[in-house]
């Protein structure tokens, strides 16, 4: 497996402003490391995304958990990562860079229109469509989550993300997904290039660790809410969705109708409350 | 088809900030549409991408650009929104979502390993793999692209794309990818909630007007610069790919080999230059 981070040679240009030539100063930089993983599940070629090396155990679960495949510890017997020469996968360069699923017996990737997924399902196509099914798949109605989450605790969140993100503060490239408690309290943060796969990672994380549905939990992501992230708060049965950024409008009618409370623009001593505000109170 | 941004209700939540309960006052917002696209290729279904509305043409025009099958506007006998009624896709409730693309005679997508794409193949699964797939494919080698880039008209180039942004003041929720000349002259900005179709919108622009390939061109994107928008540069034959905030890893190593200049953190008075600063003249 390759490292979260990568040193590669920059030119960094500083220009004086007054029409002058600029600085050229040659410097090494660490920048965010960027890699395909692909996912195999009990022999078959599921999905391939380009993610930041490091928790692919947790970033594989956490997808099929996404997807609706598994929703306990038990739904998956092995997941192991390979190094595409052992698993004869063929000469591959990059260690690690499948991660191959073994389902538990009895456990199927449904087939047929739901092999390219509930994301990339080309049936399904309209957004309605799509949020019928994706409701449908909770363990339990998150109406029925009667947490509750006071607001200045929530203002507090992006800051604690913020100082927990080990490798952001280094490269500038990579997004956070961060649960806490009702309380504020941080309970796994994981980073990624892509926020879908950091996402992913700390519901993966969640799962391989028996917490599954994080009832009362509020995940927390560094950049926008889209549709995309709603579904996997809804599928690992999280009550409150916060980002830093705005929302999509298909994001919103999703959270909506899921009964997620959604906040946005999450920064500073304000928010925007899309849906389930009755989760927060006055 | 539906509008690019879409109102809904949200409780704005503002925090004096000495512990006494906040201030709640429900107001509309404006948010950025995100709805699924999907896309058919001579009656098969590719791919389905979550996109602003909007451009939908362009967006299928340039992600064939982007997955290498096509190079030119020949190659495209047609492409038609379509209502998922007209064209007995069944009962969709959005309309225009699917972007039906009849290519010309004897233009096809290779069956078979390349189904997935170049950015989702599951074989050629690790980088460097795809790196050399992605490489030999340009309509011609960048290297070959003698343009020069002055460093102070870059610098211009993220006040001239966020001024021509129609969407974004709006939202806060949209990506921007815009081309500009070598003089620094805007010649096409595309907005999305997905920075790869904003890119997508550009490049099936320039196809659909005979601009491809985009010599001499600069693309600057609003956010990080990841391999795949490395590999739509690259394949829309530009020469200069400029981030406002950081690249990966794997961004740097597909634009060493493929010949591209890449420009990171492009902001205020300074720069980084991760490749092909001979492009960027003292």
């Amino acid at each position: 497996m390759s490292g979260r981070t990568a040193r590669r040679r920059v030119l960094r240009v500083t220009l004086p402003g007054d029409g002058r030539p600029g600085d050229s100063t040659p410097r090494a930089d660490v920048l965010a490391a960027e890699e395909p993983l692909g996912i195999r599940v009990d022999g078959t070629a599921l999905t391939m995304t380009m993610r930041t090396p490091g928790d692919d155990i947790e970033l594989a679960a956490g997808f099929l958990v996404s997807e609706a495949v598994v929703r306990s510890p038990a739904d998956i017997a092995e997941i192991k990562l390979c190094d595409g020469t052992s698993c004869g996968h063929g000469d591959h360069h990059g260690m690690g860079n499948i991660a191959d699923v073994t389902l538990a017996q009895g456990v199927t990737v449904t087939p047929g229109a739901r092999r390219n997924f509930l994301t990339t399902s080309a049936c399904g196509i309209c957004g309605k469509t799509s949020i019928e099914d994706i409701c449908v798949r909770p363990h339990a109605p998150l109406a029925a989550d009667t947490a509750r989450f006071a607001p200045d605790m929530l203002a507090a969140l992006p800051d604690r993300l913020r100082d927990a993100q080990r490798v952001f503060s280094r490269t500038g490239g990579l997004h956070a997904a961060g649960v806490f408690s009702a309380d504020g309290e941080l309970i796994v943060i994981r980073e990624d290039v892509g926020r879908h796969n950091a996402v992913d990672k700390v519901v993966g994380w969640a799962l391989l660790n028996g917490r599954l549905p994080l009832a009362g939990c509020v995940l927390l992501v560094s950049g926008r809410a889209s549709f995309e992230l709603v579904q996997k708060a809804v599928l690992a049965g999280i009550p409150l969705l916060a980002a830093v950024s705005a929302p999509s409008s298909l994001a919103v009618d999703l959270a909506e109708q899921a009964g997620l409370t959604l906040v946005g623009f999450l920064r500073g001593p304000s928010m925007n409350v899309y849906t389930g505000a009755h989760r927060l109170p006055a």
